[in-house]
């Protein structure tokens, strides 16, 4: 076998080859031919065109962030500062803050002008080693912003050499237009915008809100319905700040992953076992809002759900552009062990994006590859604020 | 007056004129001379020999960390992935974990080994707009190795543009060889360790840690009347884990800070407010031990000790090398304002380390400077894991 590019003298932590383990091999190897890996394991007698030494570095699959909304104009540092100070969210939100001020700032900002200030947050992303980055829209929420948003994320895709899964989150927030008429809203996505998105493939799938100050589960049901008529995947923003049963209602439409999950009970989570949908944990936002309500790991264990951890970087909850300091948050907050956040940010986030082909080091994957100027996995979930990435190689497949 | 440099056209957050006010100027100019800061506030005519247009960027004094342990070998995933996996505190410290660890690997490494390894990390301090460390001993727990440590915290500042402020922490724990005679290893450092490190001016500062897992407040006043008498300045880790009432024992010796204080009461806060000790908040120490006991925030305020924020960063219980992510931890968990989180990175971060001269752009003092790529102050503290610095100035003098 003669490959393009051999990686000699690395510890592999391939993430495979059966959920569960980060499979640990001191010296290993990894070649690669068309960008695609063609062997990963303990070294062996190989030729190529091109050898790296790692010097007995960690040697991951690139990091991937299953769960973002980084493409938004503005910030909200201003409605963070009027909390410190003691305003409350109702009155932040009379004011106009909260996802409303995004969705103003977003609709008001020129295509170039949104993607200048989302290249520069996904940048920090890549900057720690993360290969793979879902994006969603949810701050038009209206065609012709949710269009330009979807565009933008495309677009994000072709100036970077990230992989980017681009997920259509209308059903975010009930925009202020249709204040007085929720179906109203709800036909236009399942009548108009969903058809659309899905003949202009700008989407691999498809998001909701389901909670108090969002969208009801049967709103969702029937956005989840018109997705899955046209051909897309769903997922769920579920049972974050109370218990609506969206994990549930997730798993029954099969959804790639239920997030957040905070006030998910064991029937959803038995629910979520049984359709193999993906748990993604999102300690950013549980911090920010000092949520005292854990996520129930030790169900999801006990009913061998997969779990992801992600960033859910936004302007409001989480605005977080760390992936590292994401899975130091999950293992500090969640007691998540280190093996589990690895696995939450490779092969179990792959799998929440429905990726078959990043996120393992396995023959037939794309080689994204992070080089870590460390020994143990440990040490990448232990450290706050620090990254020790020695190197990102990018699949040319 | 005719200046060497001219910052123009920049938006000042200078600290100063009075404690409490991190006073904004908008269309705002330093002007400097020799390094030292001659001239700061609006804008107004002078000549220069150099100018430079901050493009109307938030500009603030160069930040600083006035409280970590960043000089060490070695570091402690290893414990951090052993108590995620279930072991006590107890277990680790039985295997020969916890401050005993990184005493060993330090007491093991070369001058060398450690100028390397802390270098790395005061430099991702450096990145983020730090300009002035202060440095704890206190791995090398006996005469020759706290020696060596004093050493390199002094290389690190002479390799570097940035002010470092040694601090002796010889009673940071007792070493293993004292185990049965804690009244011997006292007497080290009161008879031995502090005259010779007075008399090589390696140290600006004695610190010590009161608390019942290190030194009793007895103890600790043997400590701070040897470190008196050779005119050393003195600070303490006060309050932790339980109420020692070292916050009053600090005040009682004129401490120039009392650092960590979760459990410090009323009368401690009174204390402190009377001898003008800062109190110094870390974050990242109740974030990493998942602390529920807050410091007395409401009392400080009260009493109007001023507060100041630091990483702590050390390989055990704060791992954190972002005074940026400090400062978003102090307002979010702590909810400080977003102006206590500045001044406690500027100037009453200077007050804590004693040094007149930093911490706040006015004539006289050093022109370390930051400059930000954000427009507002709260940006600074409301992102996470996300560095917008622009450009460091470094002072000349």
């Amino acid at each position: 076998m003669h490959a393009d590019r051999i990686f000699t003298n690395a510890r592999l932590a391939t993430m495979g080859p059966c959920t569960g383990s980060i499979d640990i091999v001191n010296n290993g190897m990894v070649a690669t031919k068309a960008g695609r890996i063609i062997y990963a394991g303990p070294a062996r007698v190989m030729t190529a065109d091109e050898i790296t030494d790692c010097g007995g570095r960690l040697v991951t699959p690139g990091l991937i962030d299953c769960h973002t909304h980084l493409a938004y104009a503005g910030h909200r540092a201003a409605e963070f500062e009027a909390r410190l100070n003691g305003a409350t969210y109702e009155e932040i939100s009379r004011a106009g803050g909260g996802i409303a001020a995004t969705v103003s700032a977003t609709r008001a900002a020129s295509p170039t002008a949104l993607l200048v200030a989302s290249k520069q947050r996904l940048q920090a992303l890549i900057n720690e080693g993360v290969t793979t980055v879902e994006i969603k829209s949810g701050y038009g929420l209206d065609e012709a912003n949710e269009i330009k948003l979807l565009n933008v994320i495309r677009q994000l895709g072709a100036i970077s050499k990230v992989d980017i899964a681009p997920t259509f989150l209308g059903a975010h927030s009930l925009p202020p237009e249709f204040k007085h008429d929720r179906q109203a809203f709800i036909h236009l996505l399942t009548e108009t915008l969903i058809p659309k998105i899905a003949s202009l493939k700008l989407a691999d799938a498809v998001d909701g809100f389901c909670e108090a100050i969002a969208f009801t589960p049967d709103e969702i049901a029937e956005v989840f319905i018109a997705a899955r008529a046209h051909g897309l995947l769903v997922k769920l923003h579920a049972d974050q700040l109370s218990n609506l049963h969206g994990a549930a209602l997730a798993a029954r439409f099969n959804a790639l992953s239920a997030d957040h999950l905070e006030y998910t009970d064991t029937n959803g989570v038995a629910a979520m076992a049984h359709s193999g949908t993906v748990a993604v944990l999102l300690p950013g936002a549980f911090y920010t809002l000092r949520e005292t309500q854990l996520p129930p790991i030790a169900a999801l264990r006990a009913h061998g759900v997969r779990m992801a951890v992600a960033t859910d970087l936004n302007p409001g909850t989480s605005p977080l552009t760390s992936l590292l300091m994401a899975m130091n948050m999950a293992a500090t907050q969640f007691r998540l062990t280190v093996d589990e956040c690895l696995l939450g940010v490779t092969r179990h986030a792959a799998a929440a994006l429905g990726r078959q082909d990043v996120g393992v080091l396995a023959p037939g994957h794309k080689c994204h590859l992070a080089i870590w100027n460390v020994e143990t996995p440990a040490e990448l979930v232990y450290q706050i604020g620090f990254s020790p990435l020695h190197k990102r190689i990018w699949s040319a497949a």
